[in-house]
């Protein structure tokens, strides 16, 4: 039962034929040209077909195909903020597994900033990914990140949180920043609530990120996919009304956000079946910022089919591994003398060579090392999770499979 | 005109035929089978043939065979001082064209301690380094890292660097040390004086140099090969005779150390002219701690077979490239829009994929991977000098190349 995305059909872009599809014949490896640089200027076709219902959940196997490659669904992003994963080359990152990667428009744009990322050939050139790309409109770092200077109608003006410098973030602006990059799926600039917000805050809020997410549309001038985000803070009701009204706007996608925000999980949970409920099932649906291990199986259950976070990076860096044993912190003392992998099973290239007692002598001398090698297994955790997790659906089998891996990846390792 | 190294004829070290030369199977590599963990407990075997000598200078080219594998010189060792080469994988560091590495045993036995080392397998199968190691002794980090409390002739007695506890590092234990760690070749214990040492002093210091040397000698229980070190501070003639004096004992190979310690170059290398002069020809000669690209250039046509060096690993971590175009400091604003890769014709990671504006970039924004990629360029590029070296000796056209490649790496590069 496949089913296309409608956004728009598929080749009605308003591009000349010759600009379409324009695949990169080289992959990395040995074999190699000596120039492996990434070409710029490649224009994104986005579709998105669904291939399975899994029979006992709402868990959906899908494929999504881009200018820079396909991926299956549902899909793990890791983040590379500035353009770049974390200690990790890019080949690697590919090796993972992973087809696609989130960078922070809001990162980007103030550093290195758009002239520079137009004369390196886009974002996909420049940090030389083949792979597609998703960026985040920068609204959310605008109101996390940066010193907030005036939310209106028109737009954001801040304070960028590195020099200081005052900038104006539009809705126009954030599509056409994305745009420069090359983006292959750009999302709506948005206002993300405070978990604590009313009722009466967050319908006003809603409001503004639809006639926001709408501007958005209308300034599009590429082929680039575009995605809403459906908000409603943790108001149930405001969630399902906002999903329902984006729904009738011609998104490639639709994402769920302003959640994962210090809420409780089981009001996260709640708040996310309240938006997917509403939200059609032609579209692939993107769940913000999550996250956990456990967080992405359930969530995967509810409907979800997208997800971005900083935790594999970022508690690579600070010493936590995933594993199907459970979270591995390597700088207990009882590693010490542990001649064994984090994870026997794993295949990566860090279980594949290195012991728990290396791992914890990189982690407590501070060894750059110990990042780069704890970064690389979790991407590879991640992405074999998602694997697992597809297989399952394809099998028609994940409830089966949520129940007997939820408790494994939840769990702590002691040494 | 090949001569086999005489320390000891070759199969004479009292080991059972079975547990000599047990050769790595598996190279790093996509094929590799799950576990590709390095054995531990190998025995080295020693063994270094001159294989040519320059027409015009004194460069010599061979080959050293050691039970991880073989490379030929003059060659560069890059250090892992911790047991890793900070960032990079030893998969990327063996690609990179190194076939041996040096790391420091005075770090390596106060963290992790050999325990740990002992219980991980020794330090190749730790750190999944199928090359060769080459140890220093401690000493040199000793007199320059630690608080030193006593020298005499016994050995010395130090407060660890990292935690103030109290040590004794005698001649015997650097030996038994080394041997725990699993080296290939081994350093003497050795005390380094500072530059500006008068001859009385230096002249002392070189003899108990040598006493330790000998007890050195007479600790060894392994088949590792073990160096002596050329002391005598700035002073020719006893540089001279202590150069004479070690020839006359039984080492696989002799260093010239106690130089790059803040002497001016030109007096570096008359020391290190005296020193050679009377090393016989049929031996490894290891010039420790150097260096630039020029003074490794110059050395070599003096006759110095091995190097070792942070240079390429720390520059790339402050940023600062090697190339046949001179040194790029990547920081510059004027490498901004710039992209082009580092060196045109370097067939490296880094600059087969990415722009000086991207290294740039990362850079200025701190990331981690402009570490990484900046370390994997350099490593690269003092491997390809060594073979520009090497096939410059074999075509017997060192000179030429010395008169055209010097005035190339001395020279700083300009956006």
């Amino acid at each position: 039962m496949a089913k296309v995305s409608p956004a728009r059909p598929i080749g009605s872009r308003g591009l000349p034929e010759s600009m379409r599809s324009q695949g990169v014949a080289c992959s990395v490896s040995e074999s190699c040209p000596k120039d492996a640089r990434v070409e710029g200027d490649q224009v994104s076709e986005f579709r998105w077909i669904l291939e399975r219902d899994d029979p006992e959940t709402a868990a959906r196997l899908g494929q999504v195909s881009t200018a820079h490659g396909s991926f299956e669904t549902p899909v793990f992003m890791p983040v590379g903020t500035v353009g770049s994963v974390k200690g990790i080359t890019p080949w690697e990152v590919a090796r993972s597994g992973s087809g696609i990667l989130l960078s922070n428009t809001y990162h980007l744009y103030l550093r290195p900033g758009m002239e520079v990322v137009r004369a390196l050939g886009g974002l996909h050139r420049m940090m030389s990914w083949k792979g597609a790309i998703l960026t985040d409109s920068g609204g959310y770092q605008v109101f996390s990140l940066s010193s907030l200077m005036k939310l209106e109608e028109q737009g954001v003006v801040f304070r960028s949180h590195i020099d200081g410098s005052k900038h104006e973030l539009t809705p126009e602006k954030a599509v056409e920043i994305q745009e420069t990059l090359g983006s292959d799926i750009m999302m709506v600039l948005d206002e993300c609530p405070k978990p604590d917000s009313d009722e009466e805050y967050c319908r006003r809020s809603m409001a503004l990120t639809t006639r926001w997410a709408k501007r958005c549309l209308a300034h599009r001038r590429s082929a680039n996919a575009l995605f809403c985000i459906v908000q409603g803070g943790m108001h149930a009701h405001l969630r399902r009304a906002h999903a329902e009204e984006l729904a009738g706007l011609p998104f490639d996608g639709m994402a769920i956000g302003g959640l994962s925000v210090g809420e409780s999980k089981e009001l996260m949970m709640e708040m996310l079946a309240a938006s997917i409920s509403k939200l059609p099932t032609n579209r692939p649906r993107y769940f913000m910022g999550v996250g956990r291990p456990e967080d992405i199986l359930k969530s995967v259950a509810l409907g979800v089919d997208m997800f971005d976070c900083v935790l594999p990076t970022r508690s690579g860096r600070t010493g936590l591994l995933f594993t199907w044993n459970g979270e591995i912190s390597v700088k207990q003392a009882g590693y010490r003398l542990k001649d064994e992998p984090p994870d026997r099973d794993c295949g990566c290239p860090t279980c594949r060579h290195f012991s728990l007692g290396y791992l914890r002598h990189l982690f407590v001398s501070g060894e750059m090392l110990a990042a780069v090698l704890n970064t690389t297994h979790n991407l590879y955790f991640y992405q074999d999770m998602m694997r697992r997790v597809r297989a399952a659906i394809a099998a028609g089998k994940y409830k089966d499979f949520l129940e007997e891996r939820l408790p494994m990846v939840a769990r702590k390792h002691a040494p």
